[in-house]
């Protein structure tokens, strides 16, 4: 990528912000959760995941984040240390808040719904008290969850964090990660998504997420180009709107424009491939790989996490993301370049 | 039971109120919480459980309770109508309260602590408008877990239907079930619970909860029959204080005194027994049994569920429940009458 | 009264616990209160006028209560230490509660509306930890005020006084004072009144306030000597039914029942009169007067507080009140004994 | 100005949002607040009071607010409405939330000490369905003040109509007013203010404001001019960093820079002067006048009213305020040119 250069001297790689949950996931599957009688724990949570997914593959990882004074908290923080990632800004809660819990529910290999638990949740209450200036100027990229925007005081504690990584040249991307948990309103969604897009380098997000960010109304004719046209005037560098499983569209400001489609797998579930792909993509970042490179990676990697059973024991390795691209050599391209007004 | 009578006319046998919540116990035994990989989900909470031994015991049991809107909460309803038991009572959540989670840590067959989910749930959102009058007036018995008066609204829904059942003759039982969450103060347990005592015809808990709710001092010299007077005096038929291994007493407002001591099994895990205990013994008293004879039938109950691996489905039907203590005829006495003053 | 003595090494006479305000009267009376442009400050809330009133009357009097921390809070202690009040109990609030204000709208002599400003108010925060037991065993009388159980921890405290009173053979009045402001639903207004009412000895309520403590229908036919009954049997010794202009009904334990009629003043303003008559009625008590007596002592204060621009400064003497009496000898009596079950 | 220019066609000249309160100044003035007997009240709140000012200088004026359901309530409304200010956008509070009461201490001319009632007020509960995206397009200036930013729902509806007020070209000015009041730490409010200022055109705050609004630590070196720099780099045209008495600097994105003194008055109170400058000054800037005049007439504005006893009613008309600057001529200058990076 021509258009974004990190720091060397900066030593840690990347910085996630948010959401650290635990997730079931049913043992007996495809029937509704009423039904299911056993569940497997993993670490969950879209920043976590990304985290793991970064650590598996090489990158020196931080976490800010808040978990709960129990055994689960301490699941967390030891899981977190075995795949190497730093846990030293993670805090502990105070007042007897809770690690969310995600149930989910796998209707059969296309369709999921999931169960939260996110009443008094530890990761909202993350405080501007937590965030340290000097460790996030130590980082090349902080990586924002929108779900750490719905609710006080962990959305100032975000916004201070980007205020510092602004000053001291650390990138900000934006994971929109919507959920409609805790939020109060769809204006406000709308209010606080704006202000931290405007304020970031990198945005990833479903068409969804970026209709809800612009406030549009259902049925706009807004186009993918126009969103893109818009944050990259406010100063962003890459724009990624997915749509789901027709693909995704990649702008970045140095007017490229790419489109994405899946490799083709056998799905065990619907879940977990975003944070995959949101991990090795950024690895493609960090290692200075073309944008069209770093999509493919980023595809691959998903595609491998969907066809199993969670979203972050599942993380794979550099060497097993090439291996699997490689292996699907005869498919087809997935990563076409595309004249920056071309809809999906 | 002379000392106490019930209305035949009166069609249900006992409505249980209060707490109902999933139980997460661990596959993997005696081990900490955070190294456990899967569970199994159960029906819990002390009064659910109770009126499941009682369904099971072929009793006609209500349920007055309120639970989530979702397939934790039909999976509730499913379970309570499966056993028989009458869910026209059960609320639904209208504010997106869930239902309680209990994750057991099972740390030795002795010894286990529990990891609650009590945070905004639906069972301490039961209100006044949600008490049917004439419901209650077609009950024998009231149970009211202390549980459910950890907090608003909750709290006065139990009030109010204490209120119902003394104005028609429901019996009014407290089980006083003592759990520190929630609770705001020990002041706050203190106060609620002696008004709630005073206004019941049984009160079954443990020597803790007793010195609780007479806001006792530890170390203090209050003997176990002074309890027993206090309430009695006040109109308790019936006062059981439990003495956790050591067994307990049973004083009755006809003087008789009674101590109960454990039959002798292999313990799976260390809870589960105070449920089973108490629907069996309810059982005896709504069968019109001396009050011995109902206790040796509560403590053979218990310890049959404390040898299984849930509170709910682990509930006998009475036939078992004779087939056990007359296989354990040759082990000794469980129960023996005592002096009103002699201790435990 | 034969039914009602009190230990005479009991060093106060009355503790008043509950709500102390700030009110706010108009100086231009008889508009609406958004025309009128100037207010007078004074002392206010039913329990701080009622104690207010006794040390006017030469009584012994203690306040347990809470206060803002700030110039309004310093005004009342002020104001109560003049006044000869011990305030040593009087907690200040540390987390920026306020005191209450109360703006008075006089429409006319007999209509008035207020305008409260009760959210977050300083006295509903008094809490269990601020009551103490030594201090209650000291008093013959402990006068609840039924708005201090609108919401907690002030209930807590409330039902906590209680019990220490209780314990150490402290009367308690229960002065029902209902306020719609604070409380959730007129089904908790029922079951607290009810708790308090029957832990009572003597109570003070109109019969408005009798049919929400006992969750009457409208229109329905309970007599006043069936409510008086029901409380007496359950250990009150006084009950005062008040029926706003025509009077009130005052029933004993020893079974004489008083109507009370006002005495002709040109009224000011239509408030006030119901914390002079229960001061003045609690003077006549704690003097041991017999009931009538204490009755027309209460009925003429009442008179000269209505009178009068405020309900606190207004207080007067016990000479003052005597002379008042005198000066009405001719215009014929105010109490008089009827039978048990006459109604108003 | 030549760097602001207005929409001709755009009906409305400004809209004011946020607070309105009810101020009760004290007649007996030179005491403790717990001494004074009797208050007068006014109309209050800094963007009301703005409001108000402009209305009276013959501006068409919106205001964009949430009042109580009561008497005070309706004395706002009509209050605003006797002056000729639009209160179609005044919504009514449904769930009992007051209007905000500031009680004055007036310790001396120079000194000044408030007692705020802020407690579940109804300004802080405007919320996103209360914003009229047609009705900001037609204004030319939006006026947000910063306590509207303090809390939830009010933060979220400023945002909002800060963007609408972006998207249809109405200028934005933000009144920072920062009052410790409902803020929950000063990281909140840097992290909010910084956001707001950035999206303005104007900004006016005094320097310890400024040092909220960037995080500066107390002694840092940061001088008025590089405040200045970085809004102006942001998109700002004017920045005013008021010095209290000391004067204030106005700094413009055309490269001017001018220092403020004050009019020399006999003060009865020290507050009312910035919403009286405030007013008067965006008069100025509405009528197209030069940065020096419109200064000029603001300070004028200001010195009459802290001769006066209210905020509000105190506002004087346009020929009241060029007939003392006038009076004043002799008195020397009060604006003077100076260098870009000269500090007061």
């Amino acid at each position: 990528m021509k258009n974004m250069s990190f720091d060397s001297f900066k030593t840690i790689d990347i910085i996630c912000v948010g959401r650290v949950a635990i997730d079931f996931n049913p043992n007996e599957m495809y029937r509704t959760l009423d039904k299911v009688d056993t569940f497997t724990k993993y670490l969950g949570g879209s920043p976590a995941n990304i985290a793991v997914g970064l650590a598996r593959l090489g990158k020196k990882v931080g976490f800010i984040g808040k978990v709960s004074d129990d055994q689960f908290g301490v699941f967390v923080t030891n899981y977190f240390s075995k795949e190497g990632i730093d846990v030293s800004q993670i805090a502990t809660a105070k007042h007897g808040e809770m690690l969310g819990l995600t149930f989910t529910e796998i209707s059969s290999p296309t369709e999921s719904q999931i169960l939260m638990y996110r009443d008094g949740v530890a990761d909202l209450e993350l405080s501007t008290d937590e965030i340290s200036e000097e460790y996030i100027k130590q980082a090349k990229i902080l990586l924002i969850s929108g779900t750490a925007l719905a609710a006080s005081p962990s959305r100032e504690a975000c916004f201070l964090a980007i205020h510092y990584a602004q000053k001291h040249g650390t990138k900000v991307i934006f994971d929109i990660d919507y959920r409609n948990y805790t939020w109060k309103s769809k204006a406000e969604v709308g209010v606080y998504y704006a202000i931290a897009g405007k304020m970031s380098d990198i945005i990833i997000g479903s068409r969804e997420e970026f209709e809800l960010m612009e406030m549009l109304s259902e049925g706009n004719k807004v186009s993918n180009c126009q969103l893109a046209d818009k944050y990259i005037a406010s100063g962003n560098k890459i724009v990624i709107i997915k749509h789901g499983k027709k693909g995704s569209i990649a702008y970045s400001s140095d007017k490229l424009a790419y489109k994405v489609e899946s490799f083709k797998v056998k799905l065990l579930k619907s879940f977990g491939g975003g944070d995959a792909y949101a991990s090795s993509f950024i690895y493609g970042i960090l290692e200075g790989w073309d944008l069209d490179k770093a999509l493919e990676f980023g595809t691959a990697s998903a595609a491998m996490v969907v066809a199993s059973h969670s979203c972050s024991d599942a993380m794979k390795t550099a060497d097993e993301i090439k291996a699997f691209i490689e292996s699907k050599k005869d498919d087809g391209k997935v990563i076409t370049e595309i004249d920056w007004s071309d809809e999906i």
